[in-house]
């Protein structure tokens, strides 16, 4: 039993023109004869739902259903909780990840969310959506270029895998200081910074691979030889030594198992 | 013979309460029998060299002389440019770097400054005249924290070394993109992203020494593995493999040589 693809989306992908990472991802779930799921909870507008179902038939996706959980009391309702039960994917739009985690935190659908992309269901999440799949959620933060030890508040997430922390609209507004305070409480984690229109589409073998327009800045503090956020006051700045850093544009590929990079399969430059 | 001090300041360095970098500037210079000069040939503002001149005296700096360079004509004057021959150190002020560079560059005061540092003068710049300090200076970029091969753009700086590329109100202005497409180009460079009251003391040794209230974000390229720059277009992101990344706060050195970092001798903590 292979575990479906977990696809953290910077926020802001192209919908209309070229939609590379919805095709990608309807692919993925099987095009025509694909049944997707769309999550609009980060949502406060009314018709994010609708709007993302559209979408996804416009680029030729058998079924698509919108899931109103709007309470907790809806992440209970089993007509809803079902349909989850039956999908081959499921997309969470934008928002407000704490909208995320406060509705659907504990519920029937997170844990059918969980089990289902172990057993196969791929889940994708833009923006809000995006910062909630993994164990650990950036809540909110300062922006930035330097960390500060509460320059970020994690929250737990939905837990699909515990390996990354993710941050998106990257580039847009500038987040690194924020990806990485966050690493430096855990070096385990790998930070992900999406920036928009660019997703890494992060497969059942752990290999991540970026798609879209954009790029994804991979944070390694796994050979960190210093940090002073152990003993550094709230506001002042942290001190890490050893960080390792890439910048993978589309087609190219980490593993986040063994840590290493590899540029798009076509790129034949090095330094 | 040895060289004197090179001392890029992030800009917005405290003047008046506890003024820790201009302090440690003076006491280097000599303190009570030191000679300083200040040039504001960045400055639009009529004053900013007469302030620098009483924030010295404050701290009990001998002899401080504002040198009006304001135009490349100033920069050949012989009663200003032969003080330059007498000081024991010079003090750039903040701008534009560019009014520095076409200013002072190829003038007899910018040869003078070269030669004076080679022969054990100590010369500070504050965020412009940080810039200004290197070889390769950032004339201008964009702001943000993903690189694009046209998001900063270089120019021939002062010269005292090569061996880095300032970029500076680094956490205040999120300069990392730009700070990365620079070192992209020749990752022989080493990146110095300086926050606001921040400074790095490089002595001759090639070691620098973090001063002040903010953090310097340290980029080495020199285990680069793969780089995008040679065949990106303008305005794509630059996909880099293999930057290290280090943030050092006050006490905190590193080595611009063998390229090591290490922490304030006093900090405790590794993870």
């Amino acid at each position: 039993m292979k575990r479906g693809f977990i696809i953290p989306i910077g926020g802001a992908e192209e919908k209309l023109r070229e939609p590379a990472i919805l095709k990608r991802f309807a692919k993925l779930c099987g095009g025509k004869s694909a049944r997707i799921a769309v999550i609009p909870t980060a949502s406060q507008l009314k018709d994010t739902g609708q709007r993302y179902e559209t979408y996804f038939k416009e680029i030729g996706v058998g079924e698509v259903r919108s899931l109103p959980f709007e309470e907790r009391g809806d992440a209970k309702r089993e007509d809803l909780v079902n349909w989850l039960e039956l999908c081959d994917g499921a997309f969470l739009t934008g928002g407000n990840q704490l909208r995320l985690s406060t509705t659907l935190g504990g519920t029937p659908a997170a844990k059918i969310l969980r089990k289902r992309n172990e057993g196969g269901m791929h889940i994708a999440g833009t923006s809000a959506g995006a910062a909630f799949l993994s164990e650990h959620m950036i809540a909110f933060g300062e922006e930035g270029s330097t960390p500060h030890a509460d320059s970020v508040t994690l929250a737990p997430g939905l837990g699909l895998t515990n390996r990354v922390i993710v941050d998106q609209h990257f580039r847009q507004r500038d987040r690194i200081g924020r990806l990485l305070s966050a690493i430096s409480y855990n070096p385990y984690a790998i930070g992900l910074g999406l920036d928009e229109d660019t997703a890494g589409f992060i497969g059942p073998d752990e290999t991540l691979t970026v798609v879209g327009s954009g790029g994804i800045t991979i944070v390694d503090a796994s050979d960190l030889e210093y940090t002073s956020m152990d003993h550094a006051s709230r506001h002042q700045t942290i001190s890490l030594i050893g960080i390792k850093l890439h910048i993978l544009i589309d087609g190219a590929t980490f593993n986040l198992h063994t840590r290493e990079a590899r540029p798009a399969a076509s790129a034949s430059s090095s330094p």
